[in-house]
């Protein structure tokens, strides 16, 4: 129902989704949370006591009893609330950035940072109340341990940004911004993901105003894109991007279809897939050599003065913006630093939903050096906060660390993985990522996942490494 | 999930989606035969006792009621059986078309056979199981009545058709297979059932193999249609039917949404309103006066040598055929009757399910004066029989004949209705329908609905006379 609201609902058909929607979400809410199924998950559990740990049978106990126990600690009323208050927000986001007013939003976000709280103190905490949202989301975590990576982040990022700036005039990008037409725009995408192994006969591809990617089982996981006339908005990152989340739930086994255990272990584990194929493969040097034939087909004028070298290049550019769905890799992560500190202390009561826009502004100089954007290039630009829980960002930049680790271990096992992109044969990366990733389900937790597929837990290293190797050579750095 | 499936479920999402249809229909099943739902139902009807019958209260209650009881009488294992049974038969069906061969369907129709008549044994009957049959499709009906609407019809049609067959030279239809675009069909479809008053706000079309029309609410009502390049196989025909269908339900008031009242009262009811814009409509001399020059701006050179009149008379040639959803408006019936009598035959004990081609031979040359067709143009030219219970087919002509019946009576209380359909004024008759039919839902029976709305139960005076009128007129032809 989801999927056919972002792409074929007619508009009269909007009163009716939610309320089928809301009805069929109560229902799961009360199933779920019966005592009938409290019963039968603890006489489960005492069959199985002492199986192993990372067996399926111990696995599937261990996620269904977290997700019972956070379903049941969320009352109904709390439940309905958040529904309700975002179903109620999106038409004020939407006023607000018409008419660029952050008086509209304000209450609504006062509203939905009650709202987490309330649901934090449901859930229980150690240290904060943004400790429960993080762990909701991304279990096993907390609030000290993304602080630390964002902390790393920021000592490799600012000041290798500031280098980047000083030699702005060394890439140049106005190859993305020359007139290409959108259907075949679409058939280059369409051609780029069948290759990388995105699986249509499970899946397809339809348009909507926001890319998305939705499992609906094993057989059945579709995208979605957008497209323009350019390809700065880039109609095929968003389709490499998407069918990175794809072919991560095209890769969990049948073996765990209809259990608890079926889809991806978390928001950022399942970011490190799609950033995986996204960044990874699809904005390196070896991936444009292989492809960049088949865009030139696809565009011989606009692309006539242009080699894969160039467009690599173009694509590549480094340069600090407001929009965070457009920012290129080195300054993604301070996009999601800077809402993550906000929306920290907003939960944790350090900051007053009025104080945001000046906090954004200021948190936006001090990153990336720019100057106040109007609201709807900044805090009015994403759409998370228009509903509650907050608490969603980190796992973006969890998912860009996660995927360069993965990177660095498939170089390992798979040797030249860069002879094999220049090839175009992508099959050994996809399988390694079934075996590391995909076969795994929910079984474990994002820092259990990545301990297990790189040897390491979530850390910054590899990324930072791969950032400053790609953007040195890039722009003749070296740190 | 029944629209996707037949728009844009990609082919490996079968399986996911007959486990969900099955896991939602069994807990549909489940909370509908309830006890808590039971006792409801029962302290509301103690609280309304003597409200008018037809007020909504009462209506409400008496259709939850029979819904409820009919859904108690069958088992949960019966349930189960049948939708088995239907999923396993349909490969078989394709096989037995594939290879022209009965003995591979057999079985499963002999199974289907069984399950129906276990079906009208948990509902009961007082004189034969095919009652019960009938009674579960349009309430209030039985087996007795419909055969005598047959028998009158049979009286009148098969007469009619050999005095039709000596002049079948007075009407040549060879226009209707040239070559039409297809996306031109489409637009023109598109464009003619706007102006009959399908909202598109609340509604759209999709490509399927075989059209239909799906309510998911009131402000959402879907249509699909196929095109070929011919328009024998009329893309616009299936258009306009499946938009009577669907007027129909984006008429029902959205007061009754989410009550078991919302929808159509029975399929014979929605059909008489899809054949009522298919035929009455869409098949009369004024509307073609109307469309045709629009029909002609889309497709000037398969058109030259046509006009409004000729065109309207090679939509309306009579020719006894072996498929029924390509009949002619006065052999359509007669299809309807020859699996009318071998699915009572079937479902009463006295037909085998081996001997179904034979009688279906005899049948049609004693209706429709034709030799023996093969199999897939016989008796597995439909997909009805492939799940049970049986029954399903007489919906088709008590529509047939409660179309006629409605618009002899909007004619009387709307004057002159062929110079509002010349005009292209469809607006009356859409509003007359919509107070007629449209705003009573599932309250009433398809014979009491129809009394209130033409004055008389359902019968087959209107739609004899009709016939008479028109193809009398079209081969010149008194009765």
């Amino acid at each position: 129902m989801d999927w056919d609201q972002e792409t074929y609902l007619p508009p009269g058909g909007v009163e009716d989704r939610a309320n089928q929607l809301a009805t069929l979400g109560g229902f799961t809410h009360q199933m779920f949370t019966s005592e009938r199924l409290a019963g039968l998950l603890e006489s489960a559990e005492r069959e199985l006591d002492g199986a192993p740990q990372d067996s399926f049978e111990a696995s599937l106990l261990r996620v269904t009893r977290r997700d019972h126990e956070q379903a049941l600690r969320l009352p109904a009323a709390l439940v309905e609330d958040l529904a309700r208050a975002g179903a109620e927000a999106r038409p004020d986001w939407l006023a607000a950035r018409e008419q660029k007013d952050w008086s509209i939003f304000q209450p609504r976000l006062e509203r939905n940072v009650e709202l987490s709280q309330a649901v934090a103190d449901c859930h229980g905490f150690e240290v904060s109340r943004y400790d429960a949202l993080i762990e909701r989301g991304e279990p096993g975590l907390s609030t000290r341990r993304v602080e630390e990576l964002f902390e790393q982040l920021k000592q490799a990022v600012v000041p290798m940004l500031a280098a980047i700036q000083e030699r702005s005039d060394r890439i140049q990008d106005g190859v993305l911004d020359r007139n290409y037409d959108p259907a075949r725009q679409i058939q280059v995408s369409l051609a780029v993901i069948k290759e990388l192994g995105y699986d249509f006969h499970r899946g397809r591809l339809d348009i909507s105003q926001h890319p998305f990617s939705v499992a609906f089982g094993p057989g059945d996981v579709r995208i979605t894109t957008r497209v323009k006339r350019n390809v700065r908005d880039s109609c095929l990152f968003s389709c490499i991007h998407e069918s990175g989340h794809a072919m991560y739930d095209q890769g969990v086994p049948r073996d765990l279809d209809r259990t608890p255990l079926w889809g991806g272990a978390s928001s950022g584990v399942h970011e490190s897939q799609s950033r995986f194929w996204e960044n990874l493969v699809g904005r390196s040097r070896p991936f444009w050599r292989h492809f960049f034939p088949l865009l030139r087909d696809a565009f011989p004028a606009q692309l006539a003065d242009q080699d894969a070298e160039s467009f690599y290049r173009a694509n590549n550019r480094v340069r600090p913006s407001y929009i965070r769905v457009d920012a290129d890799e080195v300054t993604y992560n301070l996009h999601v630093l800077l809402r993550f500190e906000i929306e920290r202390d907003l939960v944790e009561g350090r900051l007053g939903a009025a104080e945001v826009p000046e906090a954004w502004n200021e948190l936006l100089a001090r990153y990336l050096g720019l100057p106040p954007p109007d609201l709807v290039s900044g805090p009015l630009q994403d759409i998370h906060w228009v509903s509650a829980p907050l608490g969603t960002f980190v796992g973006y930049t969890l998912g860009n660390l996660i995927s360069a680790q993965l990177m660095d271990r498939a170089r390992l096992d798979l040797g030249d993985v860069d002879a094999l992109l220049e090839a175009g044969d992508f099959s050994p990366l996809l399988a390694w990522l079934r075996a590391a990733v995909h076969q795994h389900g929910r079984m474990f937790t994002p820092d259990e996942l990545t301990l297990r597929a790189t040897g390491a837990g979530i850390g910054t290293e590899s990324w930072i490494r791969y950032a400053r190797a790609k953007f040195g050579e890039l722009y003749d750095l070296s740190w």
